[in-house]
């Protein structure tokens, strides 16, 4: 399989004089720097001086492969993940990425990809992920593709369409409480030797190489409209922010781009996990969450990759509530796109900050429509087909007849 | 916006010496060809003599706007539709081409540019559709996006996930008996001026522009792997699989392609009027239809255009059932890959007849899996986290622990 990569390397983000060798990937972050309180991720490390020119001169298009010089060893097969498109909205003067246009229409693909391909890599028998919606969903997927099993622990509050897309792609789905789910997603890698692919950590760290994936988005971006202004992010543990903003440090380090995007995080009111590091100077902390029906990002603990994208890029973490993700998600219906409540986050924190810019800014989209609370819940009124009851019906929507 | 169309004139299917101008587009089919039981479809003509040779150099990426010149006027904007990948399934020696990648998840995007183009290009306020699912929500979007109107008129049967679907871009969505639909299509285009893009018709024409948008699903495939040796396409009225074959046809008559890939159509064995006119030696015919979860496609009406689309390619119409679709459906899940039922009718009709091909075959597959019956539906149960019961099930599902 695809062996194009130049990946040296594991590197600490929490002291990047530490290196560890590129194999096994370090699933629980870095062991030397991560405190009782605080886990500190790796990223991946590569040969940039061997970048070949002209991989940034191909069209844009999907199989994260193309890629495959500045990724991870791609040794799990793809599903053409990736090459999702840019979409101008005039009204609001951004642009979205429409990250619905994955193989299981979300942006975890481009991280399966490359997590499921690092279990492929050392050989684990299946791989294992706590996850109540796309995440989990995703990683049975690329399990599936690449001939591993899957085991997706889920919780019983997932969202009916989601049980049905969780349960598809073969995979053997548990639901279990909430709190039980890292403990036994920690025990079943034990036992069975199953490659975890979400995080188990006190403060977020996730897998190793799976955020490596998302630089595609960064690469994607900058192949059509260049370095926006800013990109505008829906964030619950970070990895999406992280991942897209080495992309474009990347762009920046080969001399292909003069500067990165300020990253803004938008996570929901609810809880917030970075904006409260942020706000105290911590490096990734924990926040007792409340309700909200972008339950996709609605994490309790936060993660350090995140605090560095912000930091690095004079970005921000903005908080989005439930009414401004409502109206966000509505206007972008009204505009052809129809997304989760969480993939929302972008257009509605841009909203609270758009003054504050004039170049071209970029939403990210997450996920589809369909993952979210309340879908299938519609119970359609028969309406009476008599010509009169049909033109009353459509005056009332303003609807000349 | 985009008037780099080619297009001349529409023509007749039924009597091809009889031309038409291209505006307005004919939304009841050929006026002097149709007779009291067969409405006749009609097609764009296009200055075939013109056609810039960059056209098929150029890379498959998403937005139709790039096959501009074959297709008619696009006058309403895009959501980035087209640019689908064809993945690769080994078990079964096919590609699939994924348009569940789509912006609003299904080929119907392709279809629903042209349409709503042509809606803009009349100055109609709005457009009129009957759909219970993709197609509806498609125009939905695609009107939204325009700036017009939209009034859906779907059945009561429509699944959960998909009402709320159909719902989520903004547009009048009246349920009303599924017989009413017609006729009040047919009134509610001629009281309000909003174009009609879903059939009229006593066997099937639609819309006059539509079908041309799936030409490019032949561009496509062209380009990434050249003519393959057939085509499995879901069919309900025929539209696909008629645009998808014209498109190689067109391929052929520009001198860039040998010869078409035969086309097979897949209907479910629960009605299947194609598969009864080609067996009578009718243009076009109806049926009664039995009961099958395949919705999407079990179509009471055929059309002339799959007709045609078979009788020059030397195909078959080819009746699937729900246990072969169901087989197909599952075994396109374990490939990482969730459609809804209807979608597997391309695998399934391929896997009848698989002996008969060595070249690559193209299965097309239409649609995500959350548009399907009974999603949604899954009651999960909640499993006791111990550890004994969790290794219970685990072994249960052969996962040595």
């Amino acid at each position: 399989m695809n062996d194009l990569s130049l990946a040296t390397g594991q590197r600490s983000l929490g002291d990047p004089d530490l290196r560890y060798p590129l194999w096994p990937p370090l699933t629980r972050g870095c062991p030397a720097s991560s405190t009782d309180t605080t886990s500190y991720p790796v990223e991946v490390d590569y040969d940039y001086d061997r970048v070949p020119v002209e991989l940034f001169q191909q069209p844009v298009g999907s199989g994260l492969d193309r890629w495959a010089p500045l990724l991870p060893p791609l040794r799990a097969p793809g599903l053409g993940e990736g090459g999702t498109p840019l979409i101008e909205i005039p009204a609001d003067g951004v642009f979205i990425k429409d990250e619905s246009r994955n193989p299981t229409w979300s942006h975890k693909d481009r991280l399966n990809r490359v997590a499921v391909s690092a279990a492929a890599g050392v050989g684990a028998p299946g791989v294992v992920v706590a996850s109540s919606g796309n995440h989990g969903a995703s990683a049975a997927a690329y399990a599936a593709r690449a001939g591993l099993r899957c085991v997706v622990l889920t919780s019983a509050e997932a969202p009916p369409a989601v049980n049905s897309f969780v349960r598809s792609y073969g995979a053997v789905v548990l639901s279990v409480p909430t709190p039980a789910r890292w403990p036994l997603l920690r025990r079943i890698a034990a036992e069975t030797g199953f490659h975890p692919v979400s995080n188990s950590t006190t403060t977020h760290t996730g897998h190793a190489f799976g955020p490596e994936g998302y630089k595609t988005i960064a690469y994607e971006i900058f192949a059509e409209i260049g370095v926006p202004a800013a990109l505008f992010v829906p964030t619950g543990y970070g990895e999406l922010l992280f991942g897209a903003w080495k992309g474009f440090a990347e762009l920046v380090r080969l001399g292909l781009a003069p500067a990165t995007p300020r990253m803004f995080a938008c996570e929901p009111a609810a809880g917030g996990p970075l904006n409260r590091a942020l706000a105290e100077g911590l490096p990734a902390t924990s926040v007792e969450i409340g309700p909200t029906d972008a339950y996709g990002i609605n994490c309790p603990v936060g993660g350090y990759r995140a605090t560095v994208a912000v930091r690095e890029s004079v970005g921000r973490a903005l908080l989005v509530d439930d009414a401004e993700l409502a109206q966000a998600q509505q206007d972008l219906g009204r505009s052809g796109l129809w997304y989760e409540l969480s993939s929302a986050a972008g257009l509605a924190g841009f909203r609270q900050v758009r003054d504050e810019f004039d170049g071209p800014v970029v939403c990210v989209a997450t996920s589809s429509g369909f993952k979210d609370i309340g879908v299938g819940g519609v119970q359609p009124e028969v309406v009476d087909p008599d010509w009169d009851v049909v033109r009353r019906r459509l005056r009332t929507a303003d609807i000349a007849c």
